[in-house]
């Protein structure tokens, strides 16, 4: 008995459940659709009937241990969901005690960028890895930083906010959704991506395949780097270059081992990684130079946020 | 009996030796001249002379329970001091290996400004944060970073190197010793307010005090400001704008409760905080804005690095 953990990944609009082993092997899982529950107290009840579904064939409830959730903006010291705007619950929710109590299972919780990170120290490419970063490039950029084997999650649980470091110190540099201006994320990211892309398409007469298609994405310019054309080529140099910049003040921070990429982005593989190892070595101290590994994530994208949901279930 | 340990501070002109208790009170200490031994094996028999002699009223070596050291380029993984080129001995060497060997008690060293923050958490102005950045302002920037009530040191030991984080990407940035430019410490420490200034005067005809001095240092700057002096105004704002928006991306990363700043620039007051606050208030997500303390070291500038190596000793 208690073999098992049940691993939340809570996104705006859809939810994963998932039945894990110690090892990581996903047994059952589910969907849910986050964005039908206009309240927390009818989500937290639907996820309950779904575990009870998801656990039947393998002990019910009763076989799992403890619960763990990714989700916006969620403190793993309060256990709180602290205002997510992605969220149809807007205000501050104890999430942890509400699930705790309605299973009668322990229950931990904490944002999808530190789950990430959690996973992949557990099962992914960062198996036995006591130091190191892990970004996840999707929509925004976020970040788990792991120190001695820890998340750090900092003095108020809100630690790696790495996606809102300064870029670009320029007054009229790009505006990030936290209000600031020149985010890292607003440059690494599919979003930044297509912002550039735009950006060098307004600017120059540059000929691009680019210029054909109407609703932009950074598979786009993946795929028509691929073919050759020289505006996408830039627009990656120019991430990846940044890119790098930034991940070298990272390391004269913590020192890590390695930093791994996760999300979207790094489908666009060797154009991404090649201009961001090339630019983080040219930016690091020469104590660290070609020795910060820059790796992208062991993880299948559907699975990671299952997994370290439940990585963080099995620390408790 | 074993009711002190044996502070060392090793600088590259001058070594303090310090016999220190629990409480972080220096019974007994002295000075070494670091330059006068050509080689490490001349300078720890003199250390362990002079440690005989501070000893001697406090019932000799015997009293001893450990030796904690802060030396250039320390290592606390290895024990080893790693090519500092500041010191007479430039190889590779053991030193704590070498230090326990002499003196029959254990020994640990880690670099300067780790030792600081160390000294700053037991007996300064960090006591009893977990999580806090200690900014070591001097000839240059050196860093210590403490979260979880554990100096990071990372992957190899080298962790905290904020002062080679880039603080302007441009192709002409400030030249720093490490071999890149628009590292942090080639504006932010005592020689880059120097560099600042040297910068606006032979940019600028603006009138300043600062135009008559020959060999201008950061606490002429400090003093002309006093005396009203327009420039050096200037020069602190800039010095301390700067400071503020990296200490932003340092936040980002740590979500410390406090960063405390110590070393010789620090002196100069309100000149530096001010501008530092602000700037750090207008650089950080609206979760952290107005949460992050900056204060100034509460350790007495010569006895910091003696209580940082005392700190480190207790804690074998």
């Amino acid at each position: 008995m208690s073999s098992y953990v049940l691993a939340l990944d809570l996104g705006g609009t859809n939810s994963e459940i998932g039945l894990v082993d110690r090892q990581g092997h996903i047994f059952n899982r589910m969907s849910l659709s986050t964005a039908d529950y206009r309240t927390v107290d009818t989500y937290i009840d639907a996820f309950y009937k779904s575990a009870v579904h998801l656990t039947e064939p393998y002990g019910g409830l009763r076989s799992v241990k403890a619960i763990g959730a990714g989700v916006p903006n969620g403190n793993i010291y309060t256990g709180n969901i602290e205002h997510a705007m992605n969220l149809p619950w807007h205000e501050q929710i104890p999430f942890a005690e509400l699930v705790a109590g309605r299973f009668q299972i322990p229950c931990k919780i904490t944002n999808d960028a530190n789950a990430a990170a959690l996973g992949e120290m557990e099962f992914g490419a960062a198996r036995g890895m006591k130091n190191f970063i892990e970004l996840t490039l999707g929509t925004g950029l976020g970040s788990g930083i792991v120190i001695n084997g820890q998340v750090v999650y900092g003095h108020d649980g809100l630690a790696g906010e790495l996606g809102h470091v300064c870029a670009n110190a320029a007054s009229n540099a790009r505006r990030c959704n936290c209000g600031k201006r020149g985010c890292l994320e607003t440059y690494v990211s599919a979003t930044g991506v297509v912002r550039t892309a735009k950006e060098i398409l307004t600017k120059t007469n540059k000929p691009s395949l680019l210029r054909t298609i109407d609703h932009l994405t950074s598979y786009d310019v993946y795929s028509a780097a691929e073919q050759g054309d020289e505006v996408a080529k830039e627009i990656w140099l120019y991430t990846g270059r940044l890119l790098g910049r930034k991940i070298a003040d990272f390391v004269s921070f913590s020192s890590p081992e390695a930093v791994v990429l996760f999300g979207g982005l790094t489908n666009a593989g060797k154009w991404l990684l090649e201009p961001t190892e090339e630019s983080l070595n040219k930016n690091l101290l020469p104590i660290w130079r070609r020795k910060i590994k820059v790796t992208v994530s062991g993880l299948d994208g559907a699975d990671a946020a299952i997994l370290g949901a439940a990585a963080l279930a099995w620390q408790i």
